[in-house]
């Protein structure tokens, strides 16, 4: 783990930095449109183009930082129409439907390919809301496992960059040993949490709920190429509680219910160490054999 | 159940019937875009306004019918914006990036307001894509569970329109016989299909995802308003495999993993008589205490 100086940015704040920009072609009334420059980030490389969490989070963030947002993220669903190249994009945020307690999201994400037209790179849905306190529960259990000290920190690979951003303590369902084509599980559970640590926030969790590798080389000891198309995160706990829980350690658990003709699903939670279910999420991946 | 004579549409088919229209307002090109119209069915009246699962299976429909569809189905996630009302509506699915073997798609739907201005209703994301044969494995699999046959045919309710339209035999997890604010867990199971019998396709595969009534119910005997705001279905199943099902069975499951100041999730599985796990489905649902 390294130490961030006080008047250094944390990675993940300057991966997510979003300057708003004038509008621009895609701008229907300055009104309802907000639109920002952003950028992929070197700390959140993946092998090819920038880690899907981190993309997922900015599209969070452009959400985050519009002037007319109303109340806190309930769920949001990334789609990842094509992968992004390294450097520049440009998101939008637009409040398609503002309720009296709820507000309907539209985001997309464009890119200038080289024949200098624009391209949609990402879209995604969110819902915010105004919370008020109600009857809760929590149905879906941490499971009963030991404590993240107990458990050494092992990122489950060194070869790209963002796995780096996170300090992750495997509990169970490691990568295989070898790429035999042998059959397992789909189930992985560990700690983990932003290395170097950093308060917990929606764009963070975001990008969390992503940090699983993929589900299909848990379940088939085989290199095979795969790439998100669908995320959704439901959020199930307020700003207040995200900042109680601080830099702390978070619980994820991921499998898998479906692997068909090329596409399969994972589902995953996320709690805080003191055992509250923070997000579910769902994601459906691209497989080839 | 009723019988359908072979001259007269399934109440399930007037209910997805899309007419295309001129494009609107909304229109930027007629290259890329491509409105229709429909309107609510009575056969699918929810205590206000359509069952959702029709909605939804109409914004699927509006990309099933679209001339430049690439592919079949693989995630669907509908935003319930506003509560529609009864009566016509527009629809616009658009294809907003088309990959090789991917396709993402946008959609909207607005209905007039009594100011004659055009609000949005709800908003839609999918990916459609051409499927290959891969290495398949269903691991969520479907529960012992007895035969259709050995069930009795109950409706949840018969005080809504839309539940006449599903034969339901429940095997776990009824609606409390009291509403005396018991709790207990959110499990329900049941056998489900059209009714009268209709062959599956992605579009009642769609509404059959949110047949389940209101995990809340179940979890807290208590008469508790909800509203589904956000509803994603991932399709595990081809065009073929739906043909080969026709209009038998399909065994449903659905539970909640957090209910939370105001919103709760739901994660549910539909399988076929024979086992296949032919989508995976989650939503988030508003609530009041």
């Amino acid at each position: 783990m390294t130490s961030v100086s006080e008047t250094t940015l944390h990675p993940f704040d300057e991966a997510v930095k979003l300057t708003p920009s004038t509008p621009g072609p895609y701008a229907k009334s300055t009104d309802t449109l907000r639109q920002f420059e952003g950028r992929t980030h070197p700390a959140y490389a993946n092998m090819v183009g920038p880690f899907g969490g981190i993309t997922a989070a900015q599209a969070m963030q452009a959400v985050m930082q519009h002037p007319q947002r109303l109340g806190e993220p309930v769920s949001l669903t990334v789609n990842f129409a094509a992968g992004l190249a390294d450097g520049p994009f440009r998101i939008e945020a637009r409040p398609v439907r503002t309720n009296r307690s709820t507000q309907h999201w539209a985001v997309t994400l464009w890119q200038t390919a080289a024949d200098n037209t624009d391209a949609v790179m990402l879209t995604a849905t969110a819902v915010t809301a105004l919370r008020r306190p109600t009857w809760s529960a929590v149905d879906e259990r941490m499971p009963m496992v030991s404590t993240p000290a107990s458990v050494p920190a092992a990122p489950f690979t060194d070869r790209v960059q963002w796995v780096g951003r996170y300090e992750m303590r495997l509990v169970a369902g490691a990568l295989p040993q070898r790429w035999d084509d042998a059959e397992t599980d789909s189930l992985t559970q560990l700690w983990l949490r932003d290395d170097p640590p950093r308060p917990l926030d929606y764009p963070s969790l975001t990008a969390l709920a992503d940090a699983f590798f993929p589900r299909i080389w848990r379940r088939r000891a085989r290199m095979t190429p795969i790439g998100t198309v669908s995320m959704t995160v439901y959020f199930h706990a307020d700003a207040n509680e995200l900042a109680t829980i601080g830099d702390g350690y978070l619980f994820g658990q991921a499998r898998s219910q479906s692997f068909f003709n090329g596409f399969f699903d994972q589902s995953a939670q996320l709690w805080s160490e003191a055992g509250h279910l923070l997000a579910t999420t769902h994601q459906i991946v691209y497989y080839k054999e």
